[in-house]
């Protein structure tokens, strides 16, 4: 912060322009010293004395648009640095090299990061050595303290910045300088929205720490490793990156029981492979098997079905104390502001007493019952809709082809394919679209539940495009040679067109496109590099991460008695898979902000209902399995009796998974031990 | 309270025979009024100023051994009085007409009484009206917390004595005066515990407040009221007690439209009544009838299938409005003492810092899972060993008379059924002593918890016994009609015992032998009615009166669909049922202790479960329905297509149940933001 900076919040663009960045010049190492400790003028005046600090480290770049005039760029930099109390955002901005540039450079002050750390309910090492929720009252106790790089992982201090940023509201109707007379803006308007709807800003988002990063990058994906350095992802990533990491590896891990009964079955069967080819006359091959074939799949199927759901009630406990060690057990987002797209008649909240925008939860209700469960219907009926098309569009080419065969009807042979191809793409970018405004329809309060209920309708959608051919094989055609071919060529070719994409064109995209950019940097200067990092595309999201994983896990427990591999290539995949996200996520996007969360959120239940799913299609693909097919075939056995004994079995299987996951505690004795002595301190705290 | 008293908690055996006994001579009315307003001496010396009151109600009689000298008694009215600091239980005692009698009787004062409410977490109506967790040091802004008499309720009262005199720990190795010198306290022994065990008390009751008693039968059950005095019920009988009695309320109302749609189908088909005496011609007859009685059962089953599932999520947010309104929605059972039976090393609780016995849990889970689960594995083994038994010795004892036909073979035909009966009876016995050590064995903290595995225990075994003969005549004999009759003749001899026990007999008891007993009492002393309350037996616990609604609910959602006026004869066996109890609990027992409970406990879980085992039996018998049946037997329809069409049903209603239940909260939603006050402000004053 700037000791010698300005009197009165005058931002920093009346100042002669910063020496930081002329100074900089050498190696890379020399230069990301200098983007963390940059103790030099140009930033806005800290607002309270207990913040000075010798150095300030840019948290957040605000880019903004062209056309904007110095005025607004000085009016938004006072803004960010007046107090909260006097609604402003209560941060540190500089505004780059020179006054009339198009960034601004955010950074906060220890107090507001405290506070914010508090309002949060983020958990930090207390003097004891346990963890505590934090307060601010009693920072001093509080393990690195003073020191916000080691007291908030990088991700939060910037989630906190955007945060802080993300909740401007106009404390009264007011004109901004430098802007048009018919643009201004409401009282309590959210401010950066407007600013954002408007051009002035154009983007906002977190800083890249070039050396972090490389470190990082060499203890995560460089070498040949085992243990990702998932306390460091969380440091810089954040939690919800980490949480998913973490998943990531646990998972891979937990593959290898399946995994090693896979191989065995398949080679002490040996045979599965020569099936696939000889689908067409597999009834008459597997009539000369031993029975040990079928029972192999069976026991691999009970097995994966058990697995499953230990595997998940372990990794809840893992995921607990993930939680417990990244403070994030006890979040209190629910007490937190409402998220700023969050809409309503402006109140007194009954449980925090703040004035803030209150919506009735029986009109969210509402919405959800009379607006997005029929949309979503709608749109997983037109999938199906499409497929049913696409059967009977291929079943009347294929007609037509042998009716009268000439080089147009084989040409037509791939209309169906194509158009369902075009139709399915097209659907799923206009659900896409439909999601979001629903969701922001329901209008959720806290931005984990907006979240959670985007996701678990995309999570949906996209499931059911994925499986619903697979089910259709397996309920409708029951043909298990044509869904064991079909879960093969899938596995292998999504594994393959994954690697491709997650790794080759990465590598290619660094390699002859980023590269020119790269090189740029080495010359130009700190500005410049992070003006940089805003032309990098922006991170995606961790849906298309996850729902790989959900895809998988659900080939591996829906489909897996069908062909027993499934775990080998599934384990291979990930061990590449954690590599090629890693890379990608440090290399080839802007950093991402990354709120801190407790857990997988959403996911977490859709893996568990797909783990219970399973029972019912592994209790159904028995029921199809040839050689049982072909007992009943030959009157050994009624079809009635096989269709008792498969329900049978699916009803006891589901009852030993409820047992299991009511058995295995979610969370570690010693972590259930801690939220009991907190909830028992503050019982005693309110007792007086 | 003794303002005469005492100089130093001196036991008032010393004091002359206290003068309250005798005075009291005339009608009801000035006798029930000096049984709760004696303000004579006798009573211990109060030991903080600020309870000095001028009324002492006596709340708790502890009955001594007919041996117990003076001696003796007046140590334990002094222990009794002592502070609770000093090692006593910092209660008021007082020694009844004299020193030597064999009766103590015990109150407590406003001090003692508060400290109980706030450790038990008790909420009550704050100054602004809402209720608030109690908290001793803020008592003055709570309403009515001078006036222990409408502060807390008479139950809470009197759980809270009990609680402090089963908490008595001896502080280090002591003997009791006029014991034989064999007899010693150790430190840490429970002193209640080891008395009872010798014979000094024999017995410890609260007392019957006749006044209020009457009032509450009068509006309680004389009448033909419809609405039970449920707010007066939990005040004199305590919480566990009131909640039963409002979930018989509920569940007798929402018997209502299962009862109506019963009618209208049983009506509206009119033979449902006439194929159970022909039970042997059914077949034919079903084939006869339009299409409608079958479907019309389905539409019965499909639809007590969905009402269990409403039903159920409809009484959890009664109860937690119940709860609330009683003020036991957030008790604090797991930061209060363990309970007087708990058994560990000594050591420091992690979570409260208290002194007490710790006993690991991993070591409690062992002992479910290697003693507890085997032995009842083993019970329920042994019930269906001697159902079949029973069902080969009947097929040996019809094959022996129609060889032989003699009056000997004849008597024989029921050997079987009285020795499966004897068989039952008898392991039922041996089994309840058994989970008794069992549960003991397995060493819950909290006596909830210890009540709940208990409960569940008797309750799984007992409900395997009431359906085990049921389940089999549906799932292996598969046979409709017999289930029809069984269940119908079930039903009726059931409901017509139980009306017989809880009715006829409690009236004869109470007419011939308990009169005696209250003339006695017109003309006796207080003392001696006091007396005469132990004399009644106590009070049998509410596991009879759950488990006959669970089985009554067991019915109507299991076979209903066999039968359908099940829920007509239930709705009126019920009526009566409210009634029946209702005199039972206040005229032929003793009066219960009852701890102040949030829920129903295990039984609520029972309850749930059922309704979901329900939808397995419904579709399981609706695949064996006759008409269905006679389809496949005519070829019309394969016996699979059934048993798959049966199958998806299931699976569809029991997805359509688990949404049900995850869309109706488990909380009205008042509840859920009071809740969210409550943790909010205790988070607030844990950061200050």
């Amino acid at each position: 912060m700037s000791k010698a900076g300005e009197d009165e919040g005058v931002p920093a663009g009346q100042s002669p322009p910063p020496p930081l960045l002329e100074g900089s010049a050498a190696g890379a190492k020399a230069l990301s010293k200098l983007s963390t400790v940059s103790s030099l003028p140009g930033w806005t005046k800290v607002s309270c004395p207990c913040c000075a600090s010798e150095q300030v480290e840019p948290l957040v770049l605000v880019m903004l648009g062209e056309k904007v005039g110095p005025d607004t760029k000085r009016w938004l930099i006072k803004l960010i640095g007046t107090p909260k109390k006097d609604g402003g955002a209560g941060l540190l901005a500089h505004p780059g090299k020179d006054a009339t540039g198009d960034i601004i450079m955010v950074s906060a002050q220890r107090c507001t990061l405290l506070r914010a750390a508090e309002e949060l309910g983020l958990c930090r090492t207390y003097r004891s050595g346990d963890m505590e929720v934090f307060s601010y009252g009693d920072r001093d106790n509080f393990k690195d303290s003073g020191n916000m790089e080691a007291f908030l992982t990088s991700a939060e201090r910037q989630f906190i910045v955007k945060n802080e940023l993300d909740g401007l509201r106009a404390q009264k109707d007011l004109r901004v300088p430098g802007l048009p007379d018919n643009f201004t803006l409401r009282n309590r308007d959210n401010i950066w929205r407007k600013l954002e709807s408007v051009g002035v800003i154009v983007n906002t988002f977190p800083l890249h720490n070039p050396n972090k990063l490389k470190n990082l990058g060499e203890a995560w994906y460089s070498g040949y490793q085992l243990i990702q350095p998932l306390d460091r992802v969380n440091e810089y990533f954040g939690s919800s990156v980490a949480f998913y990491f973490s998943f990531l590896d646990f998972y891979t891990w937990s593959l290898v029981p399946p995994a090693m009964m896979g191989l065995f079955i398949a080679y002490s069967s040996g045979d599965d492979q020569k099936e696939i080819p000889e689908a067409g006359s597999q009834v008459g091959e597997i009539q000369e098997d031993s029975g040990f074939v079928i029972s192999g799949h069976m026991i691999l199927a009970v097995f994966s079905m058990l697995w499953s759901t230990v595997v998940m009630e372990m990794w809840k406990r893992r995921s607990a104390s993930l939680s417990y060690r990244w403070g994030t057990l006890n979040l209190a987002e629910r007490f937190a502001e409402p998220r700023p797209g969050y809409r309503g008649e402006l109140g007194t909240n009954p449980v925090t007493g703040r004035v803030e925008p209150l919506f009735p939860e029986w009109q969210r209700g509402l919405r959800m019952a009379l607006v997005s469960v029929p949309v979503v219907g709608l749109f997983l009926g037109l999938v199906v809709l499409g497929m049913m098309c696409f059967y009977w569009g291929e079943a009347r080419v294929q007609k037509l082809h042998t009716d009268w065969d000439s080089l147009l009807t084989q040409t037509l042979l791939y209309a169906p394919s194509v158009l369902h191809i075009v139709y399915t793409n097209m659907l799923a970018t206009v659900y896409n679209t439909a999601v979001q405004s629903l969701t922001e329809y329901e209008n959720h309060r806290e931005e984990s539940a907006h979240q959670n209920h985007l996701t678990a309708k995309v999570l949906v959608f996209t499931f059911f495009n994925y499986f619903a051919v697979l089910f259709h094989i397996a309920f409708f055609k029951r043909d298990v040679p044509l869904l064991r071919k079909r879960l093969a060529s899938l596995l292998i070719v999504s594994q393959l067109v994954n690697q491709t994409t997650e790794i080759v064109i990465p590598y290619l995209v660094d390699r002859y496109v980023s590269s020119p950019n790269r090189n740029e940097k080495e010359d130009g200067s700190e500005e410049d590099k992070f003006r940089n990092q805003g032309m990098m595309p922006p991170f995606p999201g961790l849906f298309a991460e996850y729902i790989e994983l959900l895809v998988q896990f659900g080939y591996l427990s829906l489909f897996s008695c069908v062909f027993p591999l499934t775990a080998v290539l599934l384990l291979l995949n990930n061990l590449t898979e954690i590599r090629s996200d890693a890379y990608k996520i440090c290399k080839l996007f802007r950093k991402p902000f990354s709120p801190p969360v407790g857990d997988m959120g959403v996911w977490q239940i859709a893996f568990e209902v797909l783990s219970f799913v399973s029972v019912v299609s592994n209790c159904w693909l028995l029921v199809l399995s040839p050689r049982l097919q072909e007992k009943c075939r030959r009157g050994e056995m009624s079809s009635t009796d096989l269709l008792l004994g498969a329900v049978i079995v699916e009803h006891l299987l589901i009852l030993v998974k409820v047992i299991i996951a009511a058995l295995i505690p979610d969370e570690p004795n010693w972590i259930r031990k801690k939220k009991e002595q907190w909830e028992y301190k503050s019982m005693q705290a309110l007792r007086q």
